[in-house]
């Protein structure tokens, strides 16, 4: 619903709500603000609920040559620099958790409470080959092998079995949007984006309760990172959805919304047995 | 902070807060409502909080003969009935989960929102020995014995190795309790009552929506006995504790909160993707 | 080292070792009898190894139009037919697990022993789509992209990071193989083979003892398709082979191969305690 | 059928078979070398299997006052030495697995292969209470007391609820067994031989390849100290058998089995891909 200016581009982001914690959701990479779209109402009720499209995502301006993450970063920062809160919560999914991992590094005093779902602390070689893998598909602009190759990944079996027309809704979507030229090229960008990324040895440093949460199936980025997560940041607590893939708040939107708005929401008094 | 009489007994019970969705807390077998003392300040922020304790458990009156579920059962119907809500949330850990699967097969229509932590089904005949253990070790009245056959074991490892003094303080206290003829005449009778629990195919009657709870280091009721209240409660979701023991609530309290917080506060009208 | 025709089709196979249970291996999709090389030698010490390469595999003559798994189940009973022995005992892995399971359901009296190794009992909706994109990769005929599509996936994070140089190796070698239009479409047929697979229903029908294998990290063929497996095959025991991706043999191939081994020359009599 | 003579004790032991690579198993705490009187066809078709009570075990010689693991060590040490082998290997489940963990540290060279099964490098403080519970129990010389204490945790509910018939008779066995003043004396010195075990950072010392099993269900050894095992042994590698409690022997020995003998019966050379 709004617009802000951030190194020469347009940043889209949208506020909702009026009273209650803030809360800074970071996208995963094929998400955008819109995807939040059946969360908001729940998410808005007792809180100040802020979502931002990446560059090269969703209504933010597009960019025009490579970059890596230190740019979201940076794009996070302007965000929360202009809301009229000394600290923020932020929940970061998958590549929103990359960011939301290096921006709570390097901006502890901000982060009143963390959310890292379905992310890791790294782009292991393994993901780099992923990664790499999709960008490959991508070069060959077939909208509907691009679809095959990122989508299924990220669901479970299970929910494939269930939602089968929900999926194929997704299909002829996603398989449409993935035809256009310049979508493809904004998500080579960001796939390419996190080539580099490798923060295990600064996690130390995030000083927040956070809360690190995975999926029993995911398939994409598995338990084994998010252990790394929970292990090396002090103050952090580690659930797993169960029954779930990679897209966890799609496939287990209670659980998913109990964890972010419960934790969000504890005080700051905490919990002493 | 009140009592209410029921079947001519004095039952104790405690409400907390002001506004919010009522959330009715009952207790494991060796608890009591003062074992929420360190939560009540959170829990009764944005929520009415109603704690109570079983017959033969805390404050509330002591029973002479042996009894089964039913009677606790009855109680927190007797509980619901007075307090001023057509429906009301209800976390049960352990006992008071069972009891709570209990009272929502019988009273759907008087549940909003169900979390079973930590919990089962039924008395498997695991369980059920491991209860004749702890009742066979009580009738020499010996309270250290009691307490090193029935406490360690629902904690994990890792919160012992890393709370050790807190675990000596326990010891010191709960061997003083358990030396009492009468609190181990009381479990005796609670650990009896469970001995014919089998309500699995009940579940199906169970109507709101569910949280069920496992901790992966649960050693009394492993998660096994949880897929079995998720496979068969309808609208369920299920999450896992990592890295915590039975006593999840201790172990980890703001994973334990967050859960049960955050999917007590999620709004009626649900999020459909 | 031989061949033998089967519906005019040359298929090729070789037989190791002199002594002991024979032991058929059914190959994965991507692999050959070549693959099981740096095996061969342990496993013809105790046993009469028997590997082969199914039709569009390795040796073997193509196929020039689709089928589905059945023609393989008959190229395995053909192979059996021919050998000296009443029953043989088979291991699969993927693919070659789906193709086992199908000739244990239609001739149990052949087959002593099975091992089900990171494999289904069903193609599933979610797992059909990972195989049509492998296939919409593939016509694009982009050795490179069907190698980041498909090779990567099957192995776990661990792994790749701590065998680099292999992989590199592999991706090198990978890469020129898919590059032939042959392989190509030899795999195309083989992916689309197993689209309509689906014997869950069937699985009572195998009578050996059997044992089923999965990996903690198989992002291909998850835990939950062993579990399919062993809850509905009666004789069933389940282990899982912990920090190994799908490839389990490539990757863990002591604890792959003693499972192996040592389930298939345990005696007839059994244990019984 | 064999004694020899130990530090002025006389150490029971058996040794079956004629062939093939020897291995020495080591019990558990309440087993002895009957316990294996079901595997021994089997596990001495292909190797030499040496059996061994410990001190305070079966038919070896009940010690009169405390000890600690290391005599149980020097007994093993003694007894590989009488046997007419360079190297054994060597399988050792729960408090066998921590004696052959030390004797593996301390002659790395006589060991060949080293199976640990539900076993732990360390006695942690929680499983130290759990001891000390079992020992406090003893002291009232109630057999069933302490059966019901120390047995029934063993294994799996699924177990339990499948082998009903059989449990009651290990019930009746076993409690009259216990109720026999020498036999808990010496179990209460084999409990507390364990107290100080802490080889955490010695493992590094082990070099022979090393079979490293867990227990889904494991409620007294969880797969947590199974972890610290495999992940400091070098040339470890790590299964779990699914479903399984801690007497992982008895509750799925198809799996046990072809894991210990299969990883006993691998060659020399390895496997190298």
């Amino acid at each position: 619903m709004a617009y802000f200016e951030f190194e020469g581009k347009q940043v889209y982001y949208e506020v909702h709500g009026e009273k209650g914690e803030p809360l800074v959701i970071l996208n995963g990479i094929m998400m955008s603000t819109l995807s939040w779209k059946p969360f908001v109402k729940e998410y808005s009720k007792n809180n100040v609920l802020i979502l931002v499209d990446f560059l090269d995502q969703g209504r933010s301006d597009r960019m025009t040559e490579s970059y890596d993450h230190s740019i979201q970063v940076r794009l996070v920062d302007a965000l929360v620099d202009q809301l009229p809160y000394d600290k923020v919560s932020i929940m970061g999914i998958s590549y929103g958790g990359e960011v939301a991992v290096q921006y709570a590094v390097h901006h502890p005093e901000r982060v009143r409470r963390l959310v890292l779902a379905n992310t890791a602390a790294r782009t292991s070689s393994w993901l780099r080959k992923i990664g790499d893998g999709w960008n490959e598909v991508a070069k060959h602009k077939d909208g509907f092998a691009y679809y095959l190759t990122t989508i299924p990944v990220i669901y479970s079996t299970e929910f494939f079995e269930k939602n089968w027309a929900w999926m194929e809704g997704r299909e002829k979507t996603l398989t449409a949007y993935f035809s256009r030229e310049d979508v493809l090229e904004s998500l080579i960008r960001l796939t390419d984006s996190s080539r580099d990324y490798d923060y295990v040895d600064k996690l130390h440093k995030i000083t927040c309760p956070t809360l690190v949460i995975s999926s029993s199936e995911d398939a994409l980025v598995p338990p084994t990172e998010q252990i790394i997560l929970h292990e090396n940041i002090k103050h952090s607590t580690y659930v797993t959805i169960n029954g779930s893939g990679h897209a966890s708040m799609y496939e287990k939107p209670y659980a998913f919304s109990a964890l972010v708005l419960g934790f969000v929401n504890l005080g700051d008094e905490g919990i002493s047995i």
